[in-house]
């Protein structure tokens, strides 16, 4: 199966901290710290990686266990509001820029309504600044803010709405909020993604794909995601990544030979360092499938699912409640960030 | 008090048969039809009327009693859509023309939510025109349909917005659908006014004017409208003239000489001719407000309301079931108007 | 006109500061007090009032300026809790009674969408408190929240739907959050009112009356409060009353006798003293109105408008920004009375 | 594994056709037939199947392809109306009966959002009944409607707040509408299912259950369902039987023997009588896996995604769109066969 096409095939998902592997250690510059158990993930790109999608520039990740809670939900805002303003120096955006934030997506989908949901509590302040006879306080910026909705419902694309807008009003850089994909049930809702390379809407969620970049735009752009779902391929395909974790830990703490290669309802069979099992336990366990690599089962799955209707996706039940806290969380941040005024 | 500013002060309508008068009759045209209670006034304006704000074109005003009845509701789709075709050939719009809809207003304000509403009925087929491998049945055209926002929560002008993506997606004509302000509280959510002269959004709930007219953007452009408010100086003019024909009624029909001044409770005065009442018994009735004219009365209601917060509006209290209906009727006729397919 | 039936036609107000005057002052206490701009007036009434339709019991009263700023609101969330926490304490309400938190009105309808937009931001916790294996945290309370509906909606009186689920789940305690119809429009968004004698869900701006209170419901009901419209015939009413103090003003100010009867724009009107005019310069300014007593003008302007359809509301054009605001401060201000956790 | 607890791992769905199997031939009587491409199955079970929790009655299920054209839906909805209607009759219900419609599920959780979508179209008549001075049209029934909410979101169960109600307005009988749960994603969004035994709220997309039916609530209770979401466990035990299917297809159609066990990309593979493979290729296939059975593969899948968060559901990317569709199909099915004038 040397033939896949890794491009056509590969793995669904977002996020920078998905995408690169070891191979691109020679063009990627990682460095991590942790606050409390928030962990701030900063990776240089180097040089475009086509193969990947994915482009040169810096990509902040934010990993969170919880939102739900007030004073971790404080803890996280003071954290994206202060990257956020050390993207915003990097790309030597002062403080009389003037700001377009987009909430990109779609506001009638629960796990896609992320972005139109943020300008609910945006402090947008253009039609002021327009007025003559109005005099704005010190330490609030220029900020216009739009939802360009998405092309199933409008029948336009959402970068060419964009592209219309700042020919109009002349913004001098873009925020783009929007819901990702993750390749991994592990991070949605619990991982801010922040970048000046760009975003493809509908990369995510949605499906067509043109570019919103400083390239394409002709200005600076600071996307914001946050994955919200993963796909059907890859839950099909991350259970089986899990199903040969299970079985290591079977094999390492059952011993009873009858036993080892029986399921068990062992919660703790994640928590454990994964002890690779050998090609013949794996062949063992899922036969022919056992000799697949990742992207060998990864396009399988695809192949399986396509005629079916490839097109679904994988949110937790509880996708309504994590969206409304997580639309809040960046609109705050933003907020903070663009407003010094708000920053106390 | 000669020295009115009458534009400053006008009585506030979107509606040309509310705006014209006697003094017109040179430079318009009017004709008027009945099909069962629906009335169908086409009004021709000949040339601009710069100080009542109405330009030169076509006006057509529907006015109907009910629609909360789904054979009443039938039965003005029928017309809305019969004018709505005829008004696209006099502008010469072919059946390969494309179309761009949009929905002024704020969906998150019940009143002013008509033109957002219309787009979650509207059969959008754009981005399949834009399909390479998908074949678009016989009897659709090419629509796009967009909500532009107000102001007030993207900081961006609406004619701002349209403007930038008419450049990028390059429509052949605009349909704009808006909610309307009326001078008269009878005519809220009771007509249906279209024309070929474009639109001011915000002239009705909102604030800001720009116009949106063939003129200023370059391709025909047929405004749809509904008044489903007055505003609240209009509502206090509207009680003081609806004061004299009480009291005119009063006068005609009460014999007992003490009895003539006296309000009386009869749901009838409305519906008979109304005897101008002499200056007299107007001074007697309303003293020195008695004097004033209709315009006067406005401008003086005006400055009463304008310190203690002029920007009040008067609506239905039923408006959120109306506005559903109404958003319906329009979205169901621009859809049989637009694609001949649906209209049979 | 002495037969006016002062019940049928009376100033339609939800609001005990507006409802009582000096003849109630045998039976009415009042004590007030001021927190920056923000006043407290305490009203205690000794006795049923029949002839306002006000109950004997205690009446916060909460007049505000701004919810726009961060500070005023946040000002105003602290004085909210702290007059919620005193009137749960006067009604024997400890930590472990179980609240029913109603959200009255028509989430479709703007102004009528207050009550059930709190329930968006309230923390209920009640479903956690059935479980058995769910340690809750100590200072949370068991809460449940609400949502009727509208009778136009539902076809069920709310105060039915409530009496069901209270004998279902027997709660302690209710409090019951509606928007109100005041009789100014100078407090409509700017007042919180607060009482221990219930409510009649839909006399703000709905149609049917039914009380919710301690007599009817059999547990202490807490009813909070904002008047987000005034009635169409309210509007009319104050005008008329603007007008003789603009003229009051303008006979005090305009030194130049034809002068003295113009209106004059100007803004200062208000923010002076009133000085009654004598009924010989009402007379003259707007003759027979200026004869009738307030009550009187608003029985004739209810008569008035009564047959061109008295079913009107006026609102604030930014009506859904201010609910949506109002909402936020009611639902954390009930958060933290009912949750001692949440008020640090 | 024989000591499988086949109640707790059982595959999760709400749908009587995917519930039974030749097992239950004795008590299950099934009736097929098809107008167009709809088809409609109705079964009979004699008896209680506790282990499948399903219980006595009649069941309806019409599997249809399409919603977004209107020729289908108009179709849809006369089969729907014709069947609901015959359902009704065969439960005595007459032309009298005051009815209760039930919306369950999260509006917020597009999904979910299916129950109190049809709250929007449905005409409700109950409050008319009630008003003296109305003369209601013949051919008009007394209906109600409602929607209970979700436990996360009030604290409350849903049969709760049906069964206080109830209790207060004393309906003759109840629809129950609800998102439901389907072990198969060809059945999303494509199959409406209608019983006489009642409902489990929150056993499609929610959680908690408690029986709302005949036997709980004292009167006749229809309920309407459609499958808009599977779960994870299940999305995952399809691919490894679609993986079979298409492994089969290979092995049928391939004789080159070294691409016998390779995947092709042919989505021709599911539209083909599937030749069940023998162990020996199903364990060359999937090792230890090729030998469980379907319900084994199940509970293997419960086991290995349960400690990453099991609380997922799957959709099709358009649900937001098609749920919009189905509540149409549905409240205009209810409406016309409660009220016989809507029927014509």
């Amino acid at each position: 199966m040397s033939e896949i096409d890794l491009k056509k095939y590969k793995i669904r998902t977002d996020l920078i901290i998905e995408s690169i592997d070891n191979n691109c250690s020679s063009i990627v510059e990682q460095d991590e710290k942790k606050i409390d158990d928030i962990i701030i993930n900063n990776t240089t790109v180097k040089e475009n990686i086509d193969n990947l999608g994915k482009k040169k520039g810096s990509y902040i990740t934010i990993s969170f266990k919880d939102v739900t809670d007030t004073t971790n939900r404080k803890k996280l805002e003071d954290i994206v509001t202060h990257e956020l303003i050390l993207m915003m120096k990097k790309l030597n955006i002062d403080k009389d820029s003037k700001a377009l934030v987009i909430g990109l997506g779609n506001y009638k989908s629960t796990p896609d309504s992320l972005g139109p949901k943020i300008l609910n509590d945006l402090v947008i302040t253009r039609h002021l600044f327009l007025l003559e006879d109005v005099k704005i306080e010190k330490g609030y910026r220029n900020v216009a803010g739009f939802i360009p909705g998405v092309m199933g419902n409008t029948g336009i694309e959402a970068r060419d709405v964009i592209s219309g807008i700042i020919k109009e009003i002349k913004p001098d850089f873009l925020i783009v909020v929007d819901a990702l994909a993750s390749s991994s049930i592990e991070r949605v809702n619990k991982t801010i993604q922040m970048t000046d390379t760009g975003i493809n809407p509908g990369s995510g969620v949605g499906n067509s794909r043109m570019e919103i970049s400083h390239d394409t735009i002709g200005i600076p752009v600071i996307a914001i995601g946050i994955p919200t779902v993963v796909d059907a391929v890859t839950i099909v395909s991350d259970t089986i990544k899990y199903l040969f974790k299970k079985f290591s830990y079977n094999l390492a703490h059952i011993n009873k030979a009858s036993q080892k290669l029986k399921p068990v309802n062992n919660i703790n069979y994640l928590k454990e360092e994964y002890q690779d099992l050998s090609m013949d336990d794996k062949e063992k366990i899922l036969g022919f499938l056992g000799n697949l690599s990742e992207d060998e089962i990864h396009q399988l799955m695809f192949e399986v699912l396509s005629p079916i209707g490839y097109n679904l996706m994988v949110t937790p039940k509880e996708v309504d409640f994590l969206v409304d806290r997580l639309a809040l969380v960046l609109a705050t941040s933003i907020n903070r960030s663009l407003h010094p005024k708000m920053n106390v």
